[in-house]
């Protein structure tokens, strides 16, 4: 194994350290993130540092980059307080990386990817209709963290739009069933296949499959 | 699709509720985390709410539960300052799993478990020998979440091990090659296939898949 230090990172090209690092920490939850400015016109974003945050309450949190990088989502949470979280699958993962390019304000990206705005249950944030596991939170708390300018954006789950024979006895989604796909680094996407679920573990004994 | 609401969630029984929700949020990056207390004692716990905030400085995160659920770890990087977070892979999934027992402060979860300590760089907290990707941090900050009593918990990358064959030319590593699971909900662990890395993306062109 090779060895690097602060230095050695603080060393490198740009891109290459922003690729080394945003892969460093794993496969991420990448998801298209839908809402509405206050004129009513949609906006769509891939974001990829979703986080759960709790249960019950559910919370679930996502880190905004600083502003001047990644404003639109950001406003529109802020001015109408709901949005929308959905699932990416294999057969639109090119139009969802798409919509990390830095569009206008008030153009809106579903229009230019080719996916479509779903406005259903009363909430003001549109869904992505292609989507399969998606749901809709109400803005809780804005966090922002000094280290660099971002902030921890945390919302309540107030709606779940679910098939659900995906849907374990349980309450476990098998989201593998969806094909949703996880991300890695900026710009890779993947498939993922189950090893296995495991036993609440406990002290003294090893914690067996679930079958 | 199904869809519910807020006061359906509120109605579901909790160990359904919270199987439902953590895996709502879509795969997660999984990882051990590793420590010691002021004594030297060497800890591991499992960790699937990793976050990336930023590349330069390299700033990772994590949620700590409520310290009445999750209070080891979280000590010990608050007493020592340093932390190492390692990648699973399927060889030692298991093992992984069964660290999330609640083991009594003082013993060895390395030991309970059967994997490796390893001290090296240097690094007062133990990486996880087994491991294929890891890191160590020095605590930056904690961020007290209020909403449900949880913490932002956020270290700078001071040190990485990891093989040089899996990173590519422009620094994204391929961590599939090195096999790293991912995780949905508290106990399902997958191992996940590249779809495609797509090029940054601009307005006005769809962006290709890089070879």
């Amino acid at each position: 194994m090779t060895s690097y230090n602060s230095t050695d990172i603080a060393s490198w090209e740009r891109f290459y350290r922003a690729n080394f690092i945003n892969s460093l920490t794993g496969f991420k939850s990448v998801n298209l993130i839908g809402t509405v400015n206050s004129a009513g016109q949609a906006n769509l974003g891939i974001f990829s540092s979703i986080v759960h945050i709790g249960s019950n309450p559910a919370l679930i949190g996502y880190i905004n980059r600083p502003l001047r990088a990644a404003p639109h989502t950001f406003a529109n949470i802020q001015s109408t307080g709901v949005y929308t979280i959905n699932h990416i699958h294999p057969s639109f993962v090119q139009q969802a990386h798409q919509t990390s390019a830095k569009y206008e304000e008030g153009i809106s990206e579903f229009d230019e990817v080719g996916l479509t705005p779903e406005f259903r249950d009363s909430i003001a944030a549109p869904f992505v209709q292609e989507s399969l596991v998606k749901y809709a939170l109400s803005l809780q708390e804005i966090i922002p963290i000094q280290l660099n300018d971002t902030f921890l954006v945390i919302g309540k789950v107030t709606n779940v739009c679910i098939d659900l024979d995906i849907i374990a006895a349980d309450g476990f989604i098998n989201i593998d069933k969806a094909d949703s796909v996880c991300s890695n680094g900026g710009d890779g996407y993947y498939q993922s296949t189950l090893i296995n679920r495991f036993e609440y573990a406990k002290p003294g004994k090893i914690a067996q499959t679930i079958p």
